[in-house]
């Protein structure tokens, strides 16, 4: 099975990593990561970069497709390269799937239309915007698409999918092999449990 | 204030990225990854290739360093270069952490004679032979040593990390920035929890 996940400057390098590890953990799956060109694509702190291994054109008709978010998006919803290869994936991909802003690029590449989605709590409201039904949830299923809240949330999305494309009994395999057994040292991981006034703060990071 | 990751070949994405994202979140933290010689290093799939920015001699004295994990720890055993350059680098930080694996290496190059530490559910066994006192809990810290529990674990040790570093306020800041409000679909993220015998499938996945 062939997972393909696009980069473009100023992606979120956890959007990324954390489906790729979770999916590529897995026996029997490939994941690759894809941009316009082969070569390096620097995230949004400007201080990582990861190797695109192969070109959109070389990586037409990948099984899977999932595609990261970050302050990058904005520029990205303009890139025709990416959105086109997006919308054609789609066309014969077994499942589309979004981390966090990634979302977006696959609202302006027409596939959310009337669709149930989510995306970082900061940015859920620009999902009405593009044709669909924002649900503030961290994974949100809606025939083939699968859409995940914001940055970590990717692990979460990265295990559902992995079950769904493989079976519960692999993707707790993998979680228990990454030991994924969460215990954050804080409960401000959502703009209902953090505290008063930290979500602006926060989106200052971000945007 | 200079954060630098070592990477070498094998490494598992996850355990250098969780900690990475989480930090370089944060104002006035920069975030370096080095090797012995700037450029790709490969990680322990073969299909993520990441930049090291700085040569070891390049980044000697980072307040911070946190050595992340993956398979390729074993041979990382004897890298020479790399176990010089976290014995010395830790001469100078205020804190030396590792994630998963990592532990091993802080252990090799001789950081845990005595001291508390965790990694990885499966490896544990093997601190006691570095010299070090095995604690099976998601973070462990002692005095300048902080160290993690396999893979995802790193998430949650950087956000406690990053508050010793800055304030608790500024790490539940970057909690919700990047919405680590964890939900995994399954309760496998530890032996404990895990359903019998998984163990050592997912041991098998690592190995």
């Amino acid at each position: 099975m062939q997972i393909a996940i696009p980069l473009y400057p100023r992606f979120t390098a956890l959007d990324a990593v954390g489906p790729y590890t979770v999916l590529a953990f897995a026996p029997d799956i490939a994941v690759t990561f894809v941009a316009a060109e082969r070569g390096p694509v620097i995230d949004d702190k400007g201080q990582l970069t990861m190797e695109a291994a192969s070109s959109f054109d070389e990586m037409a008709r990948p099984d899977v497709i999932v595609v990261p978010g970050g302050p990058g998006t904005r520029a990205a919803m303009s890139d025709r390269r990416l959105l086109r290869w997006i919308a054609e994936a789609h066309e014969h991909t077994r499942v589309t799937a979004s981390v966090c802003s990634g979302a977006l690029l696959l609202g302006v590449a027409g596939l959310l239309q009337g669709r149930s989605a989510t995306t970082h709590w900061g940015w859920l409201q620009y999902l009405k915007g593009l044709g669909a039904v924002p649900v503030a949830e961290r994974v949100v299923i809606d025939g083939r698409l699968m859409t995940a809240a914001g940055v970590s949330a990717g692990i979460d999305m990265g295990l559902t999918l992995l079950a769904t494309l493989t079976s519960a009994e692999t993707a707790q395999t993998v979680q228990l092999a990454i030991e994924y057994d969460p215990r954050p040292p804080f409960q401000a991981g959502s703009p209902h449990s953090a505290p008063p006034g930290m979500a602006k703060h926060a989106l200052g990071l971000i945007s």
